[in-house]
């Protein structure tokens, strides 16, 4: 199937893919009276007379805003607010699909920090969750760390969501490798949002203090100006920041020097930039993640004829596919059902366990559930749950 | 019933009255790959490619915002954002009901009106139209103006949509009556919003120039300190403006004094405010519009012992509801169906035609559709939509 082109009828067809709709029938008098004037004045009071009610007789508790300014779009760039509506509302039928989610598209006719930032906090009444997604880096840390204490969760999904599905699919093919976690040695290609946040939580940077520390031994990050050191001109302040957690022997050079003796490649850049000469020079059985859609820094083929011993991509036609889809609906799931006002680093790490745990036994093509798999996300709202309680 | 008691069971039991819901299911390998990525990224290329496509591949040409900042709500007064949302909900519950649009609920965490304004100009990609609701008077007046060319339009449901509605029943009252509408002397008590825009729109004030004219002879508008004339102090900006097109003689006095020898009373106020005594000094056949909820100006039985000709009231228990959702869902439904960048007053009044010629014959007790009447919101939009075409 010539999924661009099917895709563009069906878009057309449908006129949009969601839809918005009563929980009940209007039909008599007396549902109108109900629903609306005069009986809904009711709830209305309880809500006035004490905020938290909100939660109680209003869409808020399982509604969640998906929030762009189409800066970063897949792999279409910035492409505006009205071009990214499409991703926005697929997004919120996969909410809908996979966590029974009321999630809504709100596409911002700006991409000001500052703006953005006050629109998300001006129209966050009605919701009870706000997910980030396809906006530029490094803007979007600023944005996401500004609106951390508005009282409910605000989650990029393109950074935490990307970065807590890798882990579980880390954490699995290291048990088929038989590696140990923290002894690895990581080299992720892309130090974007997700690129940044892959390496945050493979290096416990935001709970080193916790009993929920799960840290590799060392990351080296590239950009595509090759490895990122502390000898590089105009580094942006996240890629200064991440020095401070990365690349501890300070190594200069290209991506392929950083892969030499290297246990895994994360790649969250662009297609075709590794092949299997590059993956000889890593460690024995190399995990590889070549997570660019559509084609990914390498294709499985060359990664296994290079001696890879685990490989995953972002693609539904290969194994391992290594998609958000397995994350933000559970975490969102367990993060409203518990009326959380954030999404800690424990909850995080809670699901990303959650989902390596799916799997009774890893073996190298199956490291991660099946994207399709329904009964993850309710696995992952659990831990989520319990992780949030517990703090 | 008690509808009060009854309804917070409701919104407790539903949890909020909408939802959101795929317009297809999410099956398969290839559904994700259709709605999502990458098949996705065709309509995004092509919306990319030429903005007006949006219209075709996204939920925008059926989908309304209903904004609030939630200080005008019902007549619970300045209640705030989260305890609006039930009637937001309820609203687009009708939304549904009357037009099938996707209407979603937008309840601004400000009041402000620079940051109103900014706020809907920012959300505004994904919709194909702006609701107003319960934002108080006269902020509703610059808020509506400031945003009348952002090419899609914006409708403050509590002015326009009341006074549509108001001068359908108004229509065939006249015709019960036998008086000539242009004759018709009116007191309007109450110079919020709705006040103002019904007003306006019998003194065709907006479209005095175009064909699509008719005006009431005279208008005595009365706020809580009786008349509005030029004498009185302190009167904001738009009851100033009032006086350009109302209360040609320049009366001073009560709502009482007033009345004398007026044709037509339109309450928009609060209850129990004239008694049967007030509407004897009246011309002969008055006509009577209390309403104020769920207490109108005056009850039925009052006002038919002081001579009344036609009564109507906001009430579903009693003849000649005049209710705002005989007019929005057809309003929106086609100005949607053109693609209308704005409402005009042409528009406005072939709604308010439309709905007054619904009644084949008009009669004391039916001088408006029924409520629930689900025909109505079609012949509508048929009316504005012609109209627009016509523009």
């Amino acid at each position: 199937m010539d999924y661009f082109k099917e895709s563009l009828h069906l878009h057309k067809a449908l006129k949009g893919k969601i839809r918005v709709q009563g929980k009940m029938d209007v039909r008599t008098k007396d549902d109108l009276s109900l629903v609306y004037s005069p009986g809904v004045a009711e709830p209305c009071r309880a809500i006035a007379a004490d905020e938290e009610a909100v939660w109680d007789y209003t869409i808020k508790s399982n509604t969640v805003a998906i929030v762009t300014d189409g800066s970063a779009v897949l792999g279409l760039g910035n492409i505006g607010a009205k071009a990214s509506i499409p991703v926005m509302e697929g997004k919120a039928m996969l909410f809908k699909r996979f966590a029974n989610i009321d999630a809504f598209p709100i596409c911002l006719d700006t991409q000001d920090t500052d703006e953005i930032v006050e629109t998300v906090k001006r129209i966050a009444p009605v919701f009870g969750g706000i997910n980030l997604e396809d906006i530029a880096a490094p803007r979007s840390f600023e944005i996401e760390s500004r609106l951390q204490d508005i009282g409910i969760p605000v989650f990029h999904d393109d950074q935490h969501g990307t970065a807590i599905v890798v882990l579980a699919a880390l954490i699995n093919a290291a048990k088929v490798v038989k590696k140990s976690i923290f002894n690895l040695k990581v080299v992720i290609n892309g130090a974007g949002a997700a690129g940044i946040a892959i390496a945050r939580l493979l290096r416990c940077v935001d709970n080193k203090d916790t009993d929920a520390c799960i840290a590799v031994k060392d990351i080296i990050a590239c950009d595509s100006k090759g490895i990122i050191h502390s000898k590089r001109n105009n580094l942006n302040t996240a890629k200064q920041e991440l020095l401070s957690y990365s690349n501890a022997e300070d190594k200069a050079g290209t991506l392929q020097d950083a892969l030499v003796d290297a246990d895994v490649f994360i790649g969250v850049s662009k297609g075709n930039l590794i092949t299997a000469d590059d993956v000889r020079t890593m460690a024995k059985n190399p995990i590889i993640f070549g997570l660019a859609n559509p084609i990914p820094e390498i294709m499985p083929e060359e990664a296994y004829k290079g001696g890879a011993a685990v490989v995953g991509t972002g693609r539904s036609d290969l194994p391992n596919q290594i998609n958000n889809v397995l994350g933000f609906p559970g975490i969102f799931r367990g993060a409203l059902d518990v009326r959380a006002k954030r999404i800690t680093p424990k909850m995080k790490l809670a699901a990303a366990f959650a989902i390596a745990d799916f799997i009774d036994h890893p073996t190298a093509d199956m490291v991660i559930p099946a994207t399709l798999n329904e009964r993850v996300a309710w696995r992952v709202a659990d831990a989520v749950k319990q992780a949030a309680q517990e703090e």
